[in-house]
C-alpha cells in the first residue's frame, strides 16, 4: 500500500519539514540515528489521519502540523523499542536501530523520540491534547506487553486478540483523528465519528498485517513472513486455524524447544493455517471492520478528505 | 544519606499515595513491576526538592503533589532504562527489572512509567510545566548517550565530564525546583535562585556518587564499587588521577580485552586513582558546588525549608 496524499500534499510536506526540524539534539549521533529512523520510508499514515481529520473542522493552523508530526515521531519511538523486544534485524528494508547500534542506543533513541513528541505538543497545545498522546503510548505499551507475555499462549481467544490489537494499533489511529478533530475545532458529533473511523481503520490495518504474515511472501511485503509465529505471537489466522486442527497447537508449543529448526516449524504451521481456513476466516473479520469504517464515513460530510479515508480503508481489503 | 523530611512529612506521605494510585495498568504484571520498582526504597530526593521549592511560593495545592510524584516516576523510568544499558544486576539491594524480568519488560516498564509521568502532568497543569519535565528527560537521554558513547574514552576533559553530569543528573534537580517554584507562583527572582540551587545540588550529588564509586566499599554504599570503570565510564576521580599517572590510561584501555580479569584491573585502577590524588582533587570540585549551592541559599528567605536544603547539600560533603 503505497500512498500519495494529493489532497493534503502541502500539509504533508510541512509535516516532513516539521519532523526534520524537531529532531535536534546536543548529541550528534542521537540526532543522526533519530533522523535516519524517522525518515526511513514510513507511509506517514498516522499524520495523514490527523491532517485529514482536521479538514472537517473550521480552524487550520500550524499546531495541527505539529500534532501530526508528533504522532509520527511517537509512532517511530514505539517501533524502535518494539524492535528491541522482537529482536528484529530489519525494518523497512534496513537494519533496525537495535541491530545496527545495539540495544543501548535503541533504548535511548526511543526515549529521545518520545520526549521530542511530548515537547512538540507541550508548546502551545491544550493539555487535553497531550493527554491523547500520552494515553496513546500507554495503550501501545499495554498492548505490546500483553503480546509479549502471551507468547506461545495457544489458548488466546479471538476477543483477547481483538482487545490487544485495539490497544497496540487501533488506539493510536483513533488518537491521530482525535488530535486533528480537536485542534481544528470539529463539531463534537463529527469528531466522535472521525475517532470511531480511526479505530476501525486501525483494527483492519492490524488484521491485514497479521494476515500478510501468513499469506504473502517476503518480496510482496518487504517484511519477513512467518515472523509472528516464530516469536510465539498468536494472531487471528492461527487462532481460527487451531479450532480446526489440533496439530498446530503442538507445533507452536514445540518452537521454543527447536532452536535452529524454528523456521521449518513456522513454514509447516503456515501451510496448516492456510489449509484450515485461518486466512479466509480472518479476512471475514477484516471485511467487517472495513464495513464498519465505511459505515461511519457514510455519515460524514462529503468531501475529498472523506474520499481519501474511504480509499485508504478499502485498500486494506484482501482483494486489494 | 538517609533522610526524613519532617518539615514536609505530610506532603511526602501524599506523594507516596499519589505515586501508588497513579501506577494503574490494564496489565497486572506491568502494574506490579512498576509498583515494585517505584517503591523499592528510593530516597525521594527529587519530589522533596519540588515540595520544598513550592514552600517559597504563595500557592499550595494538589497539583504540586502530583508534579512531585511525576518527577519521581520519571526518575524511576530513567533508572529502569539505564539498568538495561549498564547491564546492572542490582539496584537498591534488589534485582533490576531487566535482570529479573528481562530487557523486554524493562523497555516497556520504563516507557510505561514515563508515560504515566506525562499523563499526571497533562491533567491540569499548564503546558510550560510539562515542557520542564520533557526537557528533563531529553537532557538525561543526551547525558546518558554521551556517557555511553564515551566509554573507555581516556581523553575526556573535566569540562566534558561536568557538561555530561549536568545533563544526566543536575538538570532534573533543577527541573524539580522549577516545577515547585512555578506551580506555587514563586516570585521570578526566588524561582531562578531555587533552580540554580537545584542544579548545584545535582552537580554535587553526582560528583559525590562518582567519588563513592572509588572511595567506599560495598557495605557503606549498598552499591557495587568500581562499577564505573569496569563499564568504561570515565569520571572525575579518574580524569584527575590520569593527569599524574599515565599507567591508568593503559589499564583502562586494557579492560575491554581482559574478559574475566576486568575486576582485577578495576581494583588496581582504584588504588592508583586514590594514590594519585583523584579523590582529593574531585572532593575540591565537590566542595565548590556545595559552596555555590550554599551561596544561593544565603540569598533566599530564611525558613525551615531553606534549612532543609542546606542540610541536604551539606550532607554531600566528603567529611559527612
Amino acid at each position: 500500500m503505497s500512498v500519495e496524499f494529493k489532497e493534503i500534499q502541502n500539509e504533508m510536506a510541512q509535516v516532513e519539514e516539521c519532523i526534520r526540524s524537531n529532531i535536534k539534539s546536543k548529541n550528534s549521533l542521537l540526532e543522526q540515528i533519530s533522523l535516519d529512523v524517522v525518515q526511513s520510508g514510513g507511509k506517514r499514515l498516522r499524520p495523514a489521519f490527523t491532517i485529514l481529520a482536521s479538514k472537517f473542522g473550521k480552524k487550520q493552523g500550524e499546531n495541527i502540523i505539529r500534532a501530526a508530526s508528533a504522532i509520527e515521531i511517537l509512532h517511530t519511538a514505539t517501533l524502535v523499542h518494539d524492535d528491541i523486544v522482537d529482536r528484529a534485524k530489519m525494518r523497512r528494508g534496513r537494519l533496525t536501530v537495535s541491530e545496527e547500534y545495539g540495544v543501548d542506543m535503541a533504548v535511548y533513541t526511543g526515549d529521545f523520540l518520545f520526549t521530542k513528541a511530548v515537547l512538540m505538543l507541550s508548546k502551545d497545545i491544550e493539555t487535553d491534547k497531550l493527554d491523547i498522546l500520552a494515553k496513546g503510548i500507554k495503550s501501545i505499551c499495554e498492548g505490546e506487553v500483553d503480546q509479549f507475555l502471551g507468547r506461545f499462549n495457544t489458548e488466546l481467544s479471538v476477543l483477547s486478540y481483538l482487545k490487544r490489537i485495539n490497544r497496540k494499533t487501533a488506539f493510536l489511529f483513533g488518537s491521530a483523528c482525535a488530535l486533528g478533530a480537536g485542534l481544528s475545532k470539529c463539531p463534537e458529533n463529527i469528531s466522535r465519528k472521525l475517532i470511531r473511523f480511526g479505530i476501525n481503520f486501525g483494527m483492519a490495518f492490524q488484521i491485514r498485517d497479521d494476515i500478510n504474515d501468513y499469506a504473502q511472501d517476503e518480496k510482496t511485503t518487504g517484511k519477513t513472513t512467518n515472523n509472528d509465529i516464530v516469536r510465539g505471537v498468536i494472531t487471528l489466522p492461527v487462532i481460527y486455524a487451531m479450532e480446526n486442527c489440533k496439530d498446530i497447537k503442538d507445533k507452536i508449543l514445540a518452537i521454543p524447544h527447536e532452536k535452529g529448526r524454528e523456521w521449518d516449524f513456522a513454514s509447516e504451521i503456515r501451510e496448516l493455517v492456510i489449509k484450515n481456513g485461518g486466512i479466509d476466516r480472518s479476512a471475514k473479520v477484516l471485511e467487517k471492520y472495513i464495513e464498519r469504517g465505511l459505515d461511519v464515513l457514510g455519515s460524514l460530510p462529503v468531501n475529498v478528505y472523506r474520499d481519501r479515508y474511504e480509499s485508504l480503508i478499502k485498500s486494506l481489503g484482501v482483494a486489494d
